[in-house]
């Protein structure tokens, strides 16, 4: 009898286990979501960002909620990354909100604006400056939300085979250049030219392309050809991209799912992506960018006109597209008041703080 | 002998969940540290940043991780929370490390340094220059280690009585300025005067006192005082600290006592508190120094003369200093190399971005 006794409490300790263990399950459940990179291991920064975030969650969430990042291509084509978390064909995806500006002109101010923006000031907008709602107010409709999860940073404008001396020598000017900035330089007379990127170098070389962007030095030094031989001069800023936020953009009904603890750790772990990657491209770009000009790029700064010209266009560009498109409109009302406000601080004590530095640089050298 | 055998496999099973528990226990055990923050809570948003990552914490862990901050003050005055960690005080200390300078020079290169490095760039280099490493390599003396977790961004220089119009200025000028900054002006004929928070008001006034620093604008603005009223010319860039990086200083032997889960939860909090922080800095800023304008300061840009001055006397401390010491060498070396390389890619996409946005605000107004 006190075996049995024994024995019936040795049940009654595996039963109240077993009877545990669904509690546990709901607070720490196994989750494998399918993210579709808008980005090819080559780009190893950028595409290298998915991969930071799926480590770092991993890690806080001890190997139980995993993200498996696919390359550009094999759950969808870059430009369609947000289609393939709507449809459900992926739960979320890394990736560049802007690509989806041919849906809604309003999706650039996720991503980088002409004459926008810096790094650091779009990130507090997002954060402090109601821009992240408003992202995820326009991604509602495409039962989606965004968090930002990496940034490359202020980019180049690109690779000229000829020099831009003033607003003509943009005329005729065959530009490989999509989105906002094509419309732009377009609109001054340049003729943006569609093309796979492996017909890029030949093109610039046979002279049946004049211009091809790709992103800032550390990615353009490894495009496979030395892009500086068929078009060397290596132009900036990238006026269009003060810098490039990319986000984790999540199906909505799925993050709402999650148990608290893998929401935070999903907000955190895109936290360190989006600083780490921001980091490493501003560790590596200094070292490509002096290779890049002893391989023969030259460094060239937009004549003034030039600036003014693209300026002056884009901003007539924000009004005509807030005229037609409310969600535009209160995006650019949000995003540019917030930029006015940036500069006017921005001037005082970082970029008084620059300017010292670089002219010092230069007193030395 | 049927029930036996079942009884034994009870007891197994039972002691098999037995065996589990402490497991179990090991992945999520109960931890609370004691954080000595260097801040008082009127400075709420460093001080608010060892919050955000208390909060962050607990949020990953489920609320097993707790860190309970406490004011500066509370577990030690704000220039020794290093001490604290190291006798075991506190767990842990959310400081700025250049508080230690007086221990080591070599450690203003964990906060920010007379003409330094912008706040991003001190990121990279913590991160990716090789800095973070040599920080921690500094501080396994005092058996700590060291996490970023928080930066202000580039701050003033601080409040002037008069107008400082060339070195000469600088003469028997009385500063309420410590550490390397306040050294530096030294040398240049300042006289720093030590003097508690409460009194410099009125020492602005009546004269005893000629120059007084704080932050930025927006904790300028919430002095207490309208120092303005006493003080207004608010001179910039705050050339000793382009960022002010904060770190989570803990106790090594603590640090790697925690299971792996924890160890990157608490990265991955930190990361939110130096990101959260930054944006929070640089939302607030453009509408305090708007409304300081208005109360009275005038806003002034250091004259060239002294700028070169002052760089001119940190450079020559930098290397007077490290040829004392190996440590600070060794740090001087790689934080200086690093910047070089920084404000030569910085000119080109950054600086050249900022700079016409700066322009074309000017042009527009």
């Amino acid at each position: 009898m006190n075996a049995r006794r024994n024995f019936l409490k040795g049940i009654g300790a595996a039963a109240a286990v077993g009877a545990a263990a669904p509690a546990l399950a709901e607070t720490s459940p196994d989750v494998e979501w399918r993210i579709a990179s808008s980005f090819s291991p080559a780009l190893d920064l950028i595409y290298g960002g998915g991969e930071t975030l799926a480590r770092t969650l991993a890690d806080l969430t001890d190997g139980h909620f995993k993200l498996k990042i696919s390359p550009a291509g094999e759950i969808a084509p870059a430009g369609e990354a947000l289609d393939a978390v709507e449809s459900g064909k992926a739960d979320g995806a890394h990736t560049a909100l802007a690509y989806a500006w041919n849906k809604d002109p309003s999706f650039i101010f996720a991503t980088a604006t002409p004459f926008g923006m810096n790094a650091r000031q779009h990130t507090a907008w997002l954060a402090e400056g109601g821009g992240g709602g408003l992202i995820d107010d326009l991604l509602a409709e495409h039962k989606s939300m965004a968090i930002p999860a990496g940034n490359t940073g202020g980019q180049m404008a690109g690779w000229f085979r000829k020099e831009i001396r003033n607003v003509q020598d943009l005329q005729g000017l065959k530009i490989r250049l999509g989105g906002f900035a094509g419309k732009i330089l377009q609109s001054l007379g340049a003729e943006p030219v569609a093309m796979p990127k492996d017909g890029v170098f030949n093109a610039l070389q046979s002279g049946s392309l004049d211009m091809f962007e790709w992103l800032g030095p550390y990615d353009d030094e490894k495009f496979g050809q030395p892009i500086a031989k068929a078009a060397p001069n290596y132009y900036y800023p990238g006026w269009w991209k003060g810098g490039m936020q990319l986000h984790l953009v999540v199906a909505k009904d799925k993050y709402e799912a999650l148990p608290h603890t893998y929401k935070s750790a999903l907000r955190a772990a895109c936290a360190v992506a989006d600083r780490d990657m921001l980091a490493k491209y501003d560790a590596a770009n200094p070292a490509a960018v002096k290779r890049l000009v002893v391989g023969g790029a030259s460094l060239r700064l937009f004549p003034q006109d030039v600036m003014e010209a693209c300026y002056k266009t884009a901003s007539d560009l924000y009004e005509q597209l807030g005229a037609d498109n409310p969600h535009f409109k209160k995006l650019a009302d949000s995003y540019l008041g917030f930029r006015a406000d940036q500069y006017l601080w921005w001037q005082v004590a970082e970029y008084s703080f620059d300017n010292f530095m670089i002219r010092q640089r230069h007193a030395k050298t």
